[in-house]
C-alpha cells in the first residue's frame, strides 16, 4: 500500500504502522482521530480538522504530547513522504497501555499517530455520477448520551452491522436513525435533504462534519435556506434531494432509499442543487482562505 | 511484561503483540472478544467461553479462521508458554483490513489472535477486602439497539469517562445505567443486589457473563431465589448487599454506592450471601466439571 505512517515519533511505511493488541486505544476503543484530505496538492481546511481533534482530545481527556505545529507538520511530512497529490490523511490518539495490572486509565502514556494513504471515497466516481443507493439501517445509532458524536471516535459496530444489512437489501451504504425515527448519519458521513430552496441536515446525534460545515456555508452563499434540525425517516423520503456530506468525496448525491427512487429519478440525473454545491465544494479546493499546499519539493 | 500471545499464527512475547493501525478491529473496533481464565494452574469453564466467543463471531460475521480444537489449544499453548498458573487469557477476532480503497467489509480477511497474561484482577485483593466504592456514572450504557451487549465488544468509551468521572468523586469504579434509572454493567463486570434471601441482577442491556451465569448457579444452590429483571438505581441504594461479578475476581463485595456505605457497613464488613457466594465460587475452580488442567509439563 502507498502511502506514509508516523508511529512512536518515526515515519514508517504503512505495512509498519502497528500498534500494541494491549493499547487501550484497541482493547477498549478509546482513542480519538480526525481525518483531513489533500486535493491536487493542497490540504483543505487542515485548521479546522486540527481544531476539532484538539477538542475531541480534551473531551476524552487524552493528551497527544505534540503541539499543534507539530502535529501539522507530521501530516505534511506525510503526505510529502508518500508523494501523493490526493490524500487521506488520519491523525489519531490512543490512551495507550495502562501499568501492569492495573485498569486504571489515567496511568497509561497517550499515544499520537498519523498516517497518509491515497484519497479514499466514500463512493467511487462511477458511483458518484449514478447516486448512491442508501438503506435505512435497524440499528439505531449509538447515543449522544452515551458517547458523544461530535467527538470522533471508531465505536462502529452499528454502522458495520448497518453496512452488512445495506447490502443484503440491495443498497449501498447505509444511515442510521435515533431509534425513534430521526435520520442521524452513516460510515464517514453526513445525510443532507432539499425541500424546494430549503437545506435540511440533521442537527443532534452526529459528528458536526467539517465538509457538512462546508455546504452550509456554500448553500448559505447560494441563498438557501439551511434547517439544521430533527430529520425525520419520512421526510427524508418525500425530499426533492437526498445528498451524503464527507471528506471523502464533499457532496455525493443519493439516487434511492432503501430501493426506492428519490423522486423517481434515474440513476445519474443528479439533482440540481446537489449538483451546485458540489461544484462549489470542489472549485473551493485552490482557495488559498481554505486549503494550504504541501511543499513536495523539499 | 510476562505473558504469551498468539499472532498470525506464531507464538510471540506480549511486547510483539501488534495489529495493523489499518486493521478495522482498531479502526472501527470492528471486532470480538473473550476472557477466560487460568487459576491454580486449571482454566475455569474455557467450554462456556468458547461458546461465547463462537457466537459473537458469528452475530458479528466473523470467521476466526480456526476450528474450535485449535482455538482451545492456541490458548492452553500461551499459557503454558508463558508458564503462568493465574493468568488472564484472551482470544480476539479483528475484521482485518478491506481492499485498497474500499469500504467494504466483505473484502477484510478476519484475523485471529490470542494472549495470556498475568491474572488481572478487577479490584485487588486489598480493594476486595475492603469491598469497592462504586460510582453510578452519568454516561449511559451504549444501549442493545446499537450495538448488542451480548456480544463482547471493545466500545467502551461510555466506560472509560464512567471510569474518569468515578475517580473524580471519591470511587474506585463505575456502573452504568440505561439512561432510564436501571442498572447496566460497569467496565468488566456485572451487578448483583441482595435483598433478604433474593438475589437480583439486571436481566437486559448487560453481556451475560460466565461469572454471572456460575455465581446465579451457585445462589440457587444456597436455596436463594435468583430474579434476572430490570434492577432500578435507587433499589440498589437500599439493597442488603450489592456485589460486582467478573472473570477477573468472582464475586465482589461493594463497600459503597457514590460513597454512601451499603447498609451503612464498615469498609471490610463483607454480607454474608455476598461472602459465600465469593468462597463457593473459588472452591468450584478444583472441580474436573468446570475446570480443565493446563499441561505444563509439555
Amino acid at each position: 500500500m502507498n502511502g506514509c505512517a508516523f508511529v512512536d515519533g518515526v515515519f514508517v511505511p504503512p505495512e509498519d504502522a502497528k500498534i500494541s493488541i494491549f493499547d487501550w486505544g484497541f482493547l477498549h476503543s478509546d482513542a480519538t482521530y480526525d481525518v483531513a484530505h489533500v486535493w491536487q496538492g493542497r490540504f483543505f481546511r487542515l485548521e479546522d480538522h486540527l481544531d476539532r481533534f484538539e477538542a475531541s482530545c480534551r473531551a476524552l481527556r487524552l493528551d497527544p504530547g505534540l503541539s499543534r505545529e507539530r502535529m501539522r507538520e507530521v501530516m505534511h511530512e506525510c503526505v510529502r513522504r508518500a508523494g501523493l497529490r490526493d490524500a487521506y490523511v488520519e491523525l489519531l490518539c490512543t490512551r495507550g497501555r495502562p501499568a501492569p495490572g492495573s485498569r486504571d486509565p489515567r496511568t497509561c502514556t497517550n499515544r499520537f499517530m498519523a498516517f497518509a494513504i491515497p484519497f479514499v471515497w466514500i463512493a467511487d466516481p462511477e458511483k458518484q455520477r449514478r447516486g448512491v443507493d442508501l438503506v435505512v439501517g435497524t440499528p439505531a445509532r449509538i447515543p449522544a448520551s452515551s458517547v458523544d458524536p461530535r467527538v470522533k471516535n471508531y465505536h462502529w459496530l452499528d454502522f458495520v452491522m448497518g453496512l452488512f444489512e445495506a447490502y443484503e437489501r440491495g443498497g449501498e451504504t447505509v444511515v442510521l436513525t435515533d431509534g425513534a425515527g430521526h435520520v442521524t448519519e452513516g460510515p464517514g458521513f453526513n445525510v443532507f435533504a432539499v425541500f424546494g430552496r430549503q437545506v435540511v441536515t440533521p442537527s443532534a446525534g452526529v459528528l458536526e462534519g467539517i465538509t457538512r460545515r462546508t455546504l452550509i456555508e456554500l448553500a448559505q452563499r447560494e441563498g438557501l435556506e439551511v434547517q439544521l434540525r430533527e430529520l425525520g425517516v419520512d421526510e427524508l423520503r418525500r425530499a426533492d434531494e437526498v445528498f451524503l456530506s464527507s471528506t471523502g468525496g464533499g457532496a455525493i448525491a443519493v439516487h434511492a432509499l432503501d430501493g426506492v427512487a428519490i423522486q423517481g429519478r434515474r440513476a445519474g440525473d443528479i439533482g440540481p442543487v446537489t449538483a451546485r454545491l458540489q461544484a462549489a465544494y470542489w472549485s473551493l479546493h485552490q482557495d488559498e482562505r481554505y486549503s494550504a499546499a504541501v511543499q513536495y519539493g523539499r
